[in-house]
């Protein structure tokens, strides 16, 4: 039995492969899979129409977004956005909550710190990367030469085009890529719906179809004070998107793991994801229980909380995923494939062939390390990341460009600062709290002995540090960062904030775990990465897209319904649906609806459709990726997945098992602006009427 | 593991058998969970209110229902009634497709051959049962001498009282009860709703919750010609089933099998399951191919295509239950208690504990038989029915009472002419299709050497023999067949009827399977039957109810949703969730609405509830159940249980398993009936306003 499947298993993934069966792929654009959409969906887009798609097309922090109007209008998901909102609410205006809409673009309101990158060219520079690294270096070395030549790439577009740029990493280190893009930071909010609508049914129907969620936020970006002009904005469809309709999803997949060699993987399901899954239950536990103390410590911590369990979500399924035998064996099986293909070549074989092992090799270092990479580091709390970054620029500024760490080239160094210098509220109650159970925690795990806990606390308790560093750190005034920011190495010597002074503490403990994870584990992985990708390419041509790394990539495919159990999940919900499930539940949360739309029923439309599904390969990142019609209009706006495709982490999945991605239709978004928001003039200038 | 599961799930058997933890049950009215009921519910009904349940609860053909009225009205489901009303349909007046309502009572329908029966005593007779067997006679003879006594103590009872009178047998043998009922033989339709509203969604949505049905029909019994006074009828809940509600469901459970042991329930597994799979699949199948040929034929082969669905879906999951290693190692863990617990009383252990090994050889005996038991009768013709009964009841009215089988026993044969002299039509071109059929599958299956087929066709080939057995028999007239029955033996003898023929030719092969079958297997299982409940009564007590056998029982929980995945199933559906989840299908079939509901979706309150779940345990044949609540009102009408549920044929399910019945809202027919079908006369019956 188990032999044959494992036939079939590869001999599915050779056919995959070669010829790419099923909507698979998140594609660069640069090696869009037109074939695919010739052969199976008869498309065959002018390249006008996919350069427009590229420039409507925005990464924002954290996931994806895309113009739907010439004046800098833009759409996201609300859980994108919702950092953002929760950084313009105060105890007494709670946009996350309540919900938001600007009738006039005076009333339009500055978000913080949003940046949002718009794609305006890519170039291929692999040669000069690849080529950068001298015969016979060293995996460390070769990372550093590596290093330089992308650190003197991006300086240099920088200079030449004034555009962000960035030197990407695709197949593991098989290709380098120069993205440039248009940067904006001048970003307003324009709507939001209350969070209990763009959220209805909580972390319960989160994963789930039929879904019911108007989540979306609109924004603007704004240029030297006025509305950007973007000529290149998707043209709202007003009836969205129909059952059976190709779409396309363009977003930023934030990461995927399915090129990983088998120890990579292997390392994942034993050690790294029960890790993670460690960290973020302790991390949400914390903010659970901040929330307790009251309604306003909700507030400050709600966004967090739904964060963290969206991400455990995410990974019991992905866990599950590996810890599945039939689906892991589909894996080895794979791997099996590309070494059987490698040793029809001798030549490649003889180059390539250790990549497999130097991973394995360096992984198997990984675990006994896991604990102290994981925890030597002062993230649950702003206030300690702001010290952390004022510490470590203040080292790095002093180098020459090639040799920083990357997030301090030249080229990203105005990012940096953008969000160093944020003046997003700062909760002191809430840094207090994640920051000592972090370090309580910190203790139990790796031991008062632990070089990270020595240089943090000493012999003292964790709650003593934080409590005086929370207390008497001057980092919540945005003037005394861009003093410390400005002085440079100087001002940090001097400084007697403690918080500062914690993270000089443990700088160095930090410094050495990092040296230690890019000599052992990144240095390696990227030889070894560029090795084995090529021998993919040598075995199979570029027909597989690279990982995800949070650029912009295409997904495609059909809407599209599925088998469930013994019955059929429709392709779409309606507001019908949406006002049973409340009422099903006679409106306990998370099923309540926000009084707008209790009291408003009657004035919508219930047939319009809320949600929909379809089969394109999409995963976290795309969150807020426009779907888009074969006529290049906007018909919904991608927001989850379901269940059955939570594992596509690791390996596509066939849409026969079910797995779909989930969208807010765009007939639907335009319903409820009308009828319950009264935001006629948002309305307008979607459907530029 | 598995010692310390098989460990577990012992105990836990203890402790439902001594305590009943869960809302388990179905309970005879002798012995209801009161103990339960009053712990659990603290609910302590008075005897009257348990006396006005019972006289409310009807059984009927297939299925339960319930006295809603004084003036005789009765509600059971639209699936229970569909038989009757395609009865009373023709190709012209189609009640199943289109529904049904009577405004007055000169407008209700009189159904062919419906008999509705409610349980008016019940008395103990174990002892007159049991000790009719004299010492030492074999498992054959004591049956006889079983049968006898129940026999006499039916015939005694319908002439003393004039009530129907059934003695059954409950705990398999352990004991025996004399149930007395009322019968009712015009019952006329009052309302029916359109089928594609009663069974929204079809086979897909069947066994499935969230859930839009409407699968309702009210009748009228009616005596001399006039609506029969129901003093006992269930007062109608204007608000209907709430969350958490305590809700008993009052009905006739068909058949479960939890009582049984390892080597019957093995049997079922390995044998019964797969061949019962295989025969009502080929009836579906040749219903199905008929269908094809028209709609007229549609019509005819619906309600029977429909069924069978259902009774696939049900032992698809009904065997996947049995297949589940863990749930059958409960099983053995049962068997084992019981078994232990006869051990500490040596005495008792002499007498009872060979019984499983007398099942367990004569069990050995019935795979190799299984194949003629099933295929060697007519079953799935109705004229060859007719004709059978017509041959048996011929040869079995020239015996004493009782020694003739027991469907010809004195107290049964007004039940058994009623139907056979029912006018409810019969269509030829079916009959032939399906009689052909089933030979030709008897043919494969047997062999053309099995005495059955060569009885049934000699040389002959299948479709020849029904092509003129059904072209020329004049038993589609209903006086013909009066003709035969009054004639007896000798009418019989002398008839030329092909089918008549056909059935004499068989009937030797039937009767002798049958003799077969009842020394082999049934007396074997009620001898020993009666030791393993006499062993469990001694172990456990009475704690435990006896399997369902289409008899009156009670089974009780709450309102209650459940999780699933990793969400929430609310604890009801809406009239918004239908609407819902005929748009999200775009109203392709089995998603349709009529236009009744298409057009009018306006008129309904949408918030009115349409379907809810509860714990009860439940099982086919409760179908038509009415859900009463603590103050003897009728909530809500049972119709289904989700596939959680399915396989609590073998054992009952925990609620935390997410196993529920699902039934219709008191609310939502009472909705639809005023809104929708302009049905105020009955709505008012019902309110009593």
């Amino acid at each position: 039995m188990k032999k044959i499947s494992v036939f079939l298993l590869i001999l599915s993934f050779l056919i995959n492969a070669s010829s790419a069966l099923a909507d698979e792929g998140m594609w660069t654009f640069d090696n869009l899979p037109l074939k695919q959409w010739k052969e199976r969906y008869n498309f065959e887009p002018p390249q006008e129409w996919i350069d427009h798609i590229r420039l409507a097309s925005i990464r924002l922090e954290g996931g994806s977004g895309s113009f739907v109007s010439p004046d800098g209008l833009l759409i996201t998901n609300h859980h994108v956005a919702s950092g953002q909102l929760a950084k313009l609410s105060t105890k007494e205006r709670d946009l996350v909550k309540n919900g938001f809409y600007a009738p006039t673009r005076t009333d339009e309101l500055k978000t913080p710190d949003m940046e949002a990158n718009v794609l305006i060219s890519f170039e291929n520079v692999t040669e000069r990367v690849q080529t950068a690294v001298k015969t016979g270096a060293t995996d460390k070395d070769a990372n550093a030469q590596r290093r330089a030549a992308i650190t003197a790439i991006e300086k240099e577009s920088t200079e030449k085009t004034g555009l962000k740029s960035e030197v990407i990493s695709l197949y593991s280190g098989g290709e380098y890529w120069l993205y440039r893009f248009k940067k904006y930071t001048d970003i307003r909010l324009v709507f939001a719906p209350e969070e209990q609508i763009a959220a209805f049914g909580g972390d319960y129907d989160n994963f789930t179809f039929p879904r019911h969620d108007l989540d979306i936020t609109f924004l603007r970006a704004y240029e030297n004070g006025q509305p950007a002009k973007t000529p290149h904005f998707l043209k709202w469809s007003e009836t969205g998107a129909v059952d059976g309709e190709f779409v396309i999803a363009s977003g930023n997949p934030g990461s995927t793991a399915r090129l990983l060699t088998l120890s990579q993987l292997r390392y994942q399901r034993d050690t790294g994801n029960p890790l993670q899954k460690k960290i973020w239950t302790l991390r949400r536990d914390t903010l659970e229980n901040y929330a307790k103390r009251g309604d306003e410590q909700r507030r400050q911590a709600s966004g967090g909380i739904r964060s963290f369990n969206n991400s455990l979500k995410r990974l019991a399924g992905q866990q599950e995923g590996l810890l599945n035998p039939r689906m892991f064996a589909k894996k080895e099986a794979e791997e099996k494939a590309l070494k059987d293909e490698l040793a029809k070549k001798p030549e490649l074989q003889k180059l390539y062939a250790p990549a497999w092992e130097q991973i394995e090799k360096s992984y198997a270092e990984l675990p006994k390390m896991a604990n102290r990479l994981a925890f030597s580091n002062l993230a649950p709390s702003r206030l300690a990341t702001i010290a952390q970054q004022l510490v470590r620029y203040s080292e790095e500024i002093k180098k020459p460009n090639n040799e920083r760490f990357p997030e301090f080239s030249d080229a990203r160094l105005e990012s940096f600062k953008t969000n160093l210098l944020s003046p997003a509220p700062i909760y002191t109650e809430l840094e207090e709290d994640s920051l000592t159970v972090w370090l309580e925690e910190a203790v139990k795990t790796l031991g008062r002995t632990d070089p990270f806990i020595r240089a943090a606390l000493g012999d003292a308790e964790a709650s003593e540090v934080v409590k005086r560093a929370v207390a008497e750190t001057k980092l919540k005034d945005v003037a005394a960062r861009k003093m410390l920011l400005d002085g440079g190495a100087e001002a940090i010597a001097k400084s007697t904030d403690p918080m500062i002074a914690l993270a000089k503490r443990v700088e160095p403990v930090i410094r050495e775990l990092r040296a230690w994870n890019e000599e052992k584990i990144t240095s390696v992985e990227a030889s070894a990465g560029e090795k084995i990708a090529k021998a993919r390419f040598a075995a199979y041509g570029r027909t597989i897209p690279p990982d995800a790394n949070f650029n912009l990539r295409v997904a495609y495919g059909k809407v599209k319904g599925y088998d469930e159990d013994t019955t059929l999940v429709p392709f779409r919900t309606t507001y019908y649906g949406l006002y049973d499930r409340a009422l099903s539940f006679a409106e306990t949360p998370p099923y309540d609806l926000p009084v707008r739309w209790r009291e408003g029923r009657t004035k919508l439309d219930l047939a319009t459709p809320l949600n929909f599904v379809y089969t394109a390969d999409t995963i976290g990142g795309m969150s807020g990726s426009p779907l888009i019609n074969r006529s290049g209009e906007f018909v919904g706006i991608n927001f989850d997945s379901n269940l059955q495709k939570l594992s596509n982490r690791y390996w596509y999945i066939e849409e026969e098992e079910g797995s779909r991605a989930v969208a807010v239709h765009s007939a639907g978004i335009l319903e409820a602006l009308r009828k319950l928001y009264d935001a006629e003039t948002l309305a307008r200038e979607l459907t530029g009427k």
